[in-house]
């Protein structure tokens, strides 16, 4: 009795959350702190003090205002999110990014992942195209099928990650509704140069005048603020006027199970008051209703703040420098808490296999629509990467690795 | 660029949407106290104080645990929620109403709204039909739609608003997969009789034999302990195996706005494992990932906590009795917070226009796919209510409502 979507996801669900699942029944075997779990893009700094004070400081206020309190803090409101918190979300954006957004131009979320599915209900209807550039978050795919439509995958550039723009040229079809860009990227963490989003950018203005139709660029963001040696948090809406953005406060404030985020829609976006009408809309009758309150007012107030991003950068230098020096193949990354390294012999699934004979997990690229990689995320306590480093060196040691460099 | 299904929600959109944002125009024209806004379910009551409580207590708590605490209190975990929140919701049923939950049974969910999205896509394939019994909260369409489902709609009993059973026989097909019971009702506030749900299932069966097929009843619960005049909480699954129940604490503890409820699936439910699967995988996928973290963990320690039923009981009463006394006709609420109400002449959009002119804000019964009627929903002070009634009458006389009794 279950629907034909549900049994197919039977067969193809996802790897990350199988991998996690695996490391924690590992980790009850044999102990956690001899598990090197690198599944999962769980964030291993604490939330901001702040938004623990934010929360209980809402809390005490609304109790001494009664049943008026508990209504402005837990009741519903428009169903894009609060007016204040949409307008404090719309001037943080103006200020860093010299941006023009209004409170209108803002729908609260329920994570990046609501956030891309109300924009998807939006946009798609059955049998259109969202290009992804691989490796890509594998939940794209599921999320596109939502709404029956279809991902086409773009070939990276093997050196650097940077797409391959000869491939996206040749993927945009008619049918192509939007593409997905995320910078800094997960998983290979890359940040995507203001070259190659001009690019992209040109491309999508050539191939909309070509098919005399709307390309919107989605920009998921989770990871806008975890960029490391000194590049600069980047917003995409100024390289491309059809970009909707997508952002969670997963990873800049530590809060990924608490699912907050918004869409950004700038109003030089075709058809960009139909957009946010359609999201509000999405937004309710996809069973969100709206973001969840307290943490819309919450983030709200911690809008200046970010994670500790030298705990991220610290594991970062110890597992690529450690890694690289054992003889693994990595591209060295930017931005967000992944690293991307080639399997030796490009074979992920014995690379994987005998990882975990070593009690390290790590996901399989083809998770990510690009074989023959594994992701590391790197987002777990220093102890972890640390510890790994001579479980990796066995590992090495036993694939032939220093043999097989070059 | 606007999808078609969007395309159509905007000519379609939630009449009860609607009427919230013209009542706060009006509210903001007239001053709040002048408008008698009667449109949403957004309780008046505060939320308990032990949630406020709980909420301060957890995140003082996870503080002291540095960025282990931060983590088991705003990190992922599995996307069915925290294993001891979902234990401690079965063991609540279980003593309740004595059932056999277990942790494995409970999924956690972005409310009811974010339930009924999840069982939605679980079970139903595109053509499905889904049985409603009118009137019903419109919201269901979407739901269905999202999966390109089809509601078919059972008439009621006027006299009562229990079900009209020889319709509802009528209604089942060989492609019925699922049944929406809402009791206590929103928008009637009528309860189903205990027999009532026995002619429900005892149909089912013979259905469900006479198909071949699985027929689930989808037991949507938000308003399960608002129940007055003596009435007993009630729990579906004992009347009927394949029953699902989708649960929300936005009216039991006041919290609409913090999207946060639970799916339980009893395990004598055909396909019992495969449902939990499907919930665990459609939460992930559809873009909720899993319940808001904190929230979860507060609600768990609030589940022998309602709301101040007394409040909602006096206005009940005050509406109830005032509407009749001015002979309008009412079915008398015996749960929920809602009045259902005859328009004049059966004429539901001069109704809700006349209103108006009083400040009066009311949803025409078509909203709910039974018109003729009105809804209001009395979970207002109890200064709305008692200043409403002086409206109400001179309401009752510009439509002679007194000449046209009986």
């Amino acid at each position: 009795m279950i629907s034909k979507k549900i049994k197919e996801a039977f067969l193809t669900s996802s790897a990350i959350r199988a991998m996690f699942v695996e490391g924690k029944e590992m980790a009850e075997k044999y102990g956690a702190e001899n598990v090197y779990d690198f599944s999962l893009g769980n964030p291993a700094t604490p939330a901001p003090a702040s938004v623990g004070e934010a929360i209980c400081s809402l809390v005490r206020e609304a109790e001494q205002n009664g049943a008026a309190g508990s209504f402005q803090l837990h009741g519903y409101m428009e169903n894009a999110g609060y007016a204040d918190v949409r307008r404090a979300v719309a001037r943080n954006l103006n200020r860093r990014f010299d941006t023009d957004f209004e409170e209108q131009d803002i729908v609260m979320t329920v994570g990046a992942a609501g956030g891309i599915n109300i924009i998807f209900k939006t946009i798609l209807d059955p049998g259109d195209e969202v290009a992804v550039f691989a490796p890509y978050f594998g939940e794209y795919r599921q999320y596109a099928a939502n709404f029956d439509a279809r991902i086409v995958e773009v070939a990276p550039d093997f050196n650097d990650f940077q797409p391959n723009m000869d491939d996206f040229a040749a993927k945009l079809t008619g049918r192509t509704k939007a593409v997905i860009v995320n910078t800094p990227n997960n998983p290979t963490g890359v940040i995507y140069k203001p070259e190659t989003l001009q690019r992209i950018a040109g491309l999508l203005e050539e191939k909309q005048r070509e098919y005399g139709t709307d390309i919107y660029l989605v920009s998921d963001e989770p990871y806008r603020e975890l960029v490391y040696d000194g590049n600069r948090e980047d917003f995409l809406t100024k390289y491309y006027r059809n970009t909707i953005v997508s952002y969670s406060f997963s990873k800049s404030l530590s809060l990924p199970g608490e699912r907050i985020g918004y869409v950004a829609v700038p109003k030089e976006a075709a058809d960009a008051g139909d957009l946010i009408r359609g999201l509000e809309i999405s937004n309710r009758t996809l069973g969100f209703v709206n973001a969840p309150s307290l943490m819309q007012k919450a983030v709200a107030e911690c809008l200046e703040e970010k994670t500790d991003l030298a705990f991220y950068d610290e594991n970062r230098r110890l597992l690529y420098d450690g890694l690289t020096n054992l003889g693994f193949s990595c591209i060295k990354p930017e931005g967000a808490f992944y690293l991307w390294v080639k399997a030796p012999k490009g074979e992920e699934e014995a690379f994987v296999e005998a990882g975990k004979k070593h009690h390290i997990i790590m996901v399989k690229g083809s998770a990510f629509g690009c074989a023959g990689y594994v992701r590391l995320a790197y987002c777990v306590s220093h102890e972890t990467v640390r510890n790994s480093l001579p479980a990796f060196a066995e590992l090495a040691e036993e694939m032939n690795i220093s043999q097989n460099r070059g």
